[in-house]
């Protein structure tokens, strides 16, 4: 069996070698080595469009993330070779690390404390109501409802959207257009935890986020595009919202001379909440790989109409 | 049935008035208005010289807090009169809420990448690995227990130290000076949950931070005593540890001139991390007068030879 990985450096090697030892059976090339050859699986972190013959001929296309929204700039990717996302991996707890930090950042007002150290001010606040301080999920896949869940163990009352109906024990569960126009007033946190679609592209604009109470605050942990982002500096300045802690942008790395690098309400980190492992993931994918070697069937099939 | 209140302005009568509807067959008094008079129980927080004569007259004292250090500085309290400290009440969840972030913001480096906003880098790091990054809590009673065992289901791995031996699942629990020496090289965030006794004062000094591994982190949610303020100065700017988070002190309001303020690794919040809540306190003391006048035995029963 042959295996096409197309990782970028400096990780490529630390890949090929876990992906050998995981699948001795296999041969692993890096791409691109050996773009002439066929392959049986290629492995990738989002595609390029030199991928697009090598990818025509796999059995599978694995993608080395959850998010496959680049994937649709390949018009050539043949219908019939599947594409599959990674499913958690890992993902999940460090979305939910980073969704729990913001939230008790937010709800125990670390950020006034932090000022008023800095301007030497002994200010301590009451307690806030924590039953009064609605978190909303938008996107209740495997990140999000990990997410819901951790949120909902630490206490907070957690509601979550998503595109079809779905239930999580604790959570209170919206979907659809009115579905959301029903949770967002409750939301005085919001993580994004969506996958990127024509259909969410822009999706967190001035109407939506008018719609979350005065003082909320928006997390996002998915892709940049879901969120307009002249539309979030509106809705800042405006006093609307208090803050956001953003993970992702439209364009990354930020530029340079990007808004979001200072703007005192903004927290930005560096599309770090959830890094791909390597050890969940090769044993993810040389599972998958296995069982499709075996004619069984495997999750994390992105459905290209929907595309995710 | 009389009650004598002693609680700081301004929340005096929010007190009076909840403790009025939560015993109606009881007069509730605010000191000092009544205090020639005898009253069948004190509700105070931390007892003031004046308090003593009242104090010794009445069937239970009340601490409005979970920590009754302050008591030992009355020694006309006498033997004959109960103390009982507040038990959880709403503490322990505010206690886990803030070691969770305190935690989380540890690991995930937030504080980081907080500076490398500020100077305008896009500087992604790996994730670092949760199996090696232990989280010690010094103190396992209700609140210690309870924060032990919510770092445990955010995934960290987590030992307990206490005075004498304790279980609780899913965590290394320690106890003894030779279990604190075996379980401090593995703590790379400490969280201090102890009561402050004469064993206990000035535990966390040179010695006993020099046993934490190099860029450990200190977090002290219990009594500013606890610590000796210019040893963690002196471990800090050695390099030894990596940061604090503190949330009381030996002095507070923390003094205007004290070198905490302006650290660059020091992070304090104004004792905020357990605030006592009117509703929840009110209803465990309630209930715990009503056990006593029907001669039921209560628990948190402050035991004087221990002194928690």
């Amino acid at each position: 069996m042959d295996i096409l990985l197309h990782i970028p450096d400096p990780a490529a090697e630390a890949w090929r070698v876990a992906f050998a030892r995981a699948l001795p059976e296999a041969a692993v090339a890096l791409w691109p080595e050996r773009s002439d050859a066929r392959f049986d699986y290629a492995i990738v972190v989002g595609p390029t469009v030199e991928h697009a013959a090598a990818l025509g001929r796999v059995k599978a296309v694995f993608n080395l993330g959850a998010g496959v929204n680049a994937f649709w700039r390949i018009p050539e990717l043949p219908p019939g070779v599947p594409l599959i996302r990674l499913e958690d991996a890992g993902m999940a707890e460090q979305m939910a690390e980073y969704a729990a930090y913001a939230t008790l950042r937010a709800f125990r007002e670390f950020a006034y404390y932090a000022a008023e150290q800095r301007a030497g001010r002994w200010s301590p606040r009451e307690r806030r109501d924590k039953a009064a301080f609605g978190v909303g999920v938008l996107g209740l896949g495997v990140l999000g409802t990990r997410v819901a869940a951790a949120l909902r163990d630490l206490g907070f009352p957690v509601s979550g959207w998503s595109r079809s109906a779905k239930a999580v024990a604790g959570v209170r569960a919206f979907s659809g257009a009115d579905g959301l126009a029903a949770m967002l007033p409750d939301c005085r946190m919001l993580i994004v935890l969506l996958p990127l679609t024509p259909a969410t592209t822009g999706l967190l604009d001035r109407r939506t986020l008018g719609m979350l109470p005065g003082g909320a605050m928006l997390v996002n942990l998915a892709r940049g595009a879901l969120l307009v982002e002249t539309d979030l500096l509106e809705m800042l300045d405006r006093g609307h919202l208090a803050g956001a802690m953003l993970d992702v942008f439209a364009k990354e790395p930020l530029p340079r001379d990007h808004p979001f690098w200072h703007h005192p309400k903004i927290e930005i980190t560096p599309h770090v909440s959830g890094l791909t492992q390597i050890e969940p993931s090769v044993a993810q994918i040389a599972g998958k790989i296995r069982a499709l070697e075996r004619g069984l069937a495997v999750t994390g099939i992105v459905d290209r109409e929907r595309r995710y």
